[in-house]
């Protein structure tokens, strides 16, 4: 069987999030498997780099799948482009080695999460971003994002009941960048938890808000207690960016 | 009474164009005259710069509309903007001399059409462009759009009806330029002609595709016959940029 990596666009807005559900069929991962069930007369599952929440976007999911076929990559992508739905595509398709495995061997990952900071409602990126009417203070929100950075238990990040998973991630960098009507945030981190880019950026908001001090991610970061972060900040403003692996 | 002049946003997709029509309330000049009309208490009539078509967008519509109120343009576009559906917006609002017309005083319009050049459907962006899957010659429609510059009678390049009104026209650019993907046209100009840039698009797609010499626009606008120019190209791919006053 040969091993299919693709990467993955998709506006979150219709789906109830990648991951298959017993009780919808309106996941993107029911879709691919679906189309490519019928496209390969067989079953075939793919393997995410990992969930997205609904509503979530993505610019560059990766996944990758089994299938028996004498299509070339490109030939594979176009077919599949061919009955996808028009807020999904497949934007490259290549081949890898047949023990490769989107989630496992998934190095490092890169979230954007936009917010807009206006009165003024953006009408052509209205799907993709939080609006935040008062004044954000970008330098505060820097100096809290400051504590985050590095290898830390995010328990205070995640919305995930207590389980035996480690909740220790790296992170590598947060980047906050005004750009016109906006503030964006960028992160890079090995992996991320549970609704945890969404909650980190609810509290790095209330910084930005003035509602919070930027001191207070250090005592946020080690109560290990979900109660002392901020809000979870909207699914619309987020986006999978790009999945890195060392293959 | 006070007049302000507005500029708006629009997502066109969902709407039969600017203009109001006897058969149809969805129309964005309907739209707007039934909102003003209830925040002033009395019919309230609003001017565009000039129509846009069925499904075209727009960035910067300009528009104006008499009403006597207490509020600031600031309070006013607020106002109007709680109101207004998602996929539309007033951008800038300020109070112009009672005198001002938005059609009659437009000095100069900017329109965009966005073309898709790739075999890779644009998931973010694929309701503002038209998607040609064959490689495009960027030089060869520059030298066809070199033949439309300048003041001329644009007769071959407008779906119009035979009327009195003057079919000419003055074009001051045509910038073609590849961006990432996409090849997008930006046509500056005193005033366009019902279907114009469109057609122009059509016209020079087809140059681009070796079906036409860059040559022969000499010779389709000389003739002044709609028949002789290209197809039509779709709305969805066109926004009117922008709209300049001398006030």
């Amino acid at each position: 069987m040969r091993n299919f990596l693709v990467t993955i666009q998709y506006e979150g807005s219709r789906y109830q999030g990648w991951q298959r559900q017993e009780n919808t069929k309106n996941t993107l991962q029911a879709k691919f498997e679906s189309l490519l069930t019928k496209l390969a007369g067989e079953p075939v599952e793919i393997a995410a780099s990992g969930r997205t929440d609904a509503g979530v976007h993505a610019y560059g999911q990766a996944a990758n799948f089994h299938m028996d076929t004498a299509l070339t990559p490109g030939q594979l992508m176009g077919e599949i482009n061919r009955y996808l739905p028009e807020d999904v595509a497949v934007v490259a398709c290549r081949e890898v080695d047949a023990r490769f495995h989107a989630r496992l061997h998934a190095k490092r990952k890169v979230y954007r999460y936009r917010v807009l900071n206006s009165d003024v409602p953006h009408v052509f990126d209205r799907k993709f971003v939080y609006q935040v009417e008062k004044p954000l203070n970008v330098e505060a929100m820097r100096a809290a994002a400051s504590f985050l950075i590095g290898t830390h238990d995010f328990k205070s990040f995640t919305s995930a009941k207590k389980g035996k998973k480690s909740t220790v991630r790296t992170v590598e960098s947060i980047a906050i960048e005004r750009v016109g009507d906006e503030v964006r945030f960028l992160f890079a981190g090995d992996g991320f938890l549970f609704h945890m880019v969404r909650i980190l950026v609810g509290t790095l908001l209330e910084v930005g808000l003035s509602m919070r001090e930027a001191a207070d991610l250090g005592r946020v970061l080690a109560a290990c207690d979900r109660g002392q972060a901020g809000f979870l900040a909207p699914a619309c403003g987020l986006a999978l960016m790009e999945v890195f692996y060392d293959t």
